[in-house]
């Protein structure tokens, strides 16, 4: 199966990202600092979008740069871009050819600002067009549904983060993780068993805080991808504001809190949750205390610092996705309905 | 019912605040043109959030004013705010108490930028701390579903708007508002009517795109606070990315498809999900094409600009969700699970 095999290859395309395109990050950040960048605009779709959900915290907390997520139609419909002024604007697409990211990148160079291309195909539009263009080195991805260009893109926002912030030491943390990915692959056999209990689910929400809000959104969109399950994702925070009242006994609740500053947050809506309406939980963390409180558990390795987790925390859900998409009988290449590259103004 | 009478009670609502409010919105659109702001940084949560959505919308396509959604959780868990230079820091909350708007607000103040809360509780914490404080005067809302507050949050954003751009002429636009309201709410009893069709639905996506992808999120939003449903909203284009697996033979989907500069990207993405995989449709629109394609139809007043339509597209939807929650058997004024105020960090 090329997806699985996908998911496999991770590791080794972290590793090869991490040693061949260091050099060329330290170059891109060196060109950002000559800019007097106040933010970043950031246009994506789908699995790209959720990487770009992990720069907002990323660049935010390490950086102290505000990320605001593009209205691609401002700039193809409607013709009304916003004045971009000190922004550093940033399009990230596996395939670099659709037509709204390149609208945005267009109108980013129209009033000069500082465009970045996050991209698999180097030589495609996007990457063609912008002034910097970071090469996500995936090799070709077949499969429809994302794996590798997502970590793939996360760990060239991490990389960014890092030659940034110039912390020469952050990128011994970078260099484990192809490790912890690797120790999280060796479960699929127990994620294979353990997503059987969901073969008849066809609804259920994803919770994440945080660097992984991302990670909830990732998960929830190869559910609906792959397993067509109506899978919806939420900051815990934005939950309680309204959609909580969906819960009721048995009702399935994913969620993905690996140790750090919004554990205690998590832990105490995953609680209520649990005590109060009956939800089953089904988690990925490394707290022993967190995973103690669901009924399916997804164990990730010990020592990842909070702001690497998404790059970790992704591999169960991907995991998880396939085997219940085969349990459930559907075809994990070619998902009903959706091509592997996407065109939308 | 409590949660009718505050539907009913929208145009009287929206009127008061035109009158009584356009003095104070241009004194406060006076104080934002002497600072240099550069883009908009907004923090919300649930209804308010989704009046952002559309003020990133409005205040992008007219005052040209790019628009980031804050992320509430780098102010509280993890205390490391971006740098927000010369942002316009706003803060919407009905309540005006939730704790992570007011740590965004107050970041906002300590980094000297200028703060501005739209609420309907002026003597707030929110109301109190803000440089400037737009009170959207919607008078108490009882029931836990916002409606009259969250119309009354779009005006005061469409107020600013017009305000900032000095265009004076687009007043008597505004003041049409009420009226187009009150024309819908008519339909009140063929809505009631045609919602039956729906007593046992349990899940659907609403689609909406450029003005109206807050209203797609806002109607969302009541089904599954009010009915229990697992309503997912999408735009248009972010839906082709990947969730449209999720559509087979008779999947119900709803969408907010006025005459504009989207209609036509809507009406394709639409005639795709009604002819290739047979998706039920449930439409608001004032395009007599659009509605033909729709099983069930509500149509809205001709002649409303499309910026404005999100103020009145939205009242077909309370008015489904009220007389759908009433068909299934539930509590209209207090949904379980959530209370009128919520405070979240």
């Amino acid at each position: 199966m090329t997806l699985l095999s996908e998911i496999l290859e991770q590791p080794q395309r972290l590793s090869d990202l991490l040693v061949q395109q260091r050099q060329t990050t330290e170059e891109i950040a060196r060109v950002i600092h000559t800019y007097q960048v106040e933010y970043v605009f950031l246009a994506a779709r789908g699995s790209s979008d959720n990487a770009g959900r992990y720069a907002s915290y990323l660049w935010g907390a390490h950086n102290r740069l505000p990320v605001a997520l593009a209205t691609p139609s401002l700039f193809t419909y409607y013709k009304a871009p916003p004045l971009l002024k000190k922004a550093l604007v940033v399009g990230i697409s596996q395939s670099g050819q659709s037509p709204d990211i390149l609208a945005v990148m267009e109108e980013g160079k129209r009033q000069n600002c500082l465009t970045l291309a996050i991209t698999n195909s180097p030589t495609s539009p996007l990457g063609q067009m912008a002034d910097v263009t970071l090469d996500i080195l995936s090799g070709p991805e077949i499969a429809v549904a994302a794996t590798k260009t997502y970590t793939s893109q996360l760990m060239a926002i991490a990389m960014l983060s890092v030659a940034l912030a110039g912390e020469t030491k952050f990128w011994a943390f970078l260099e484990k993780v192809p490790g912890w990915i690797s120790t999280t692959l060796n479960q699929s056999n127990e994620i294979a068993q353990a997503s059987q209990r969901y073969r008849n689910m066809h609804q259920c929400v994803v919770l994440g805080r945080g660097y992984n809000y991302a990670t909830a959104y990732e998960w929830a969109l190869k559910m609906k991808e792959l397993a067509y399950i109506m899978a919806e994702p939420y900051s815990s925070a934005d939950f309680q504001h309204g959609p909580i009242a969906l819960i009721e006994s048995g009702f399935p609740v994913m969620a993905v809190a690996p140790r750090g500053k919004v554990l205690a947050s998590m832990k105490q809506a995953l609680l209520h949750l649990r005590n109060d309406f009956g939800a089953e939980l089904t988690l990925i963390s490394d707290a022993p205390d967190m995973l103690d409180l669901a009924q399916i558990r997804f164990p990730l390795p010990k020592g990842i610092p909070e702001w690497l987790t998404p790059l970790v925390s992704i591999i169960p859900a991907q995991l998880f996705t396939y085997h219940l998409t085969q349990i459930k009988g559907f075809d994990t290449e070619t998902p009903r309905s959706i091509h592997k590259v996407t065109e939308t103004q």
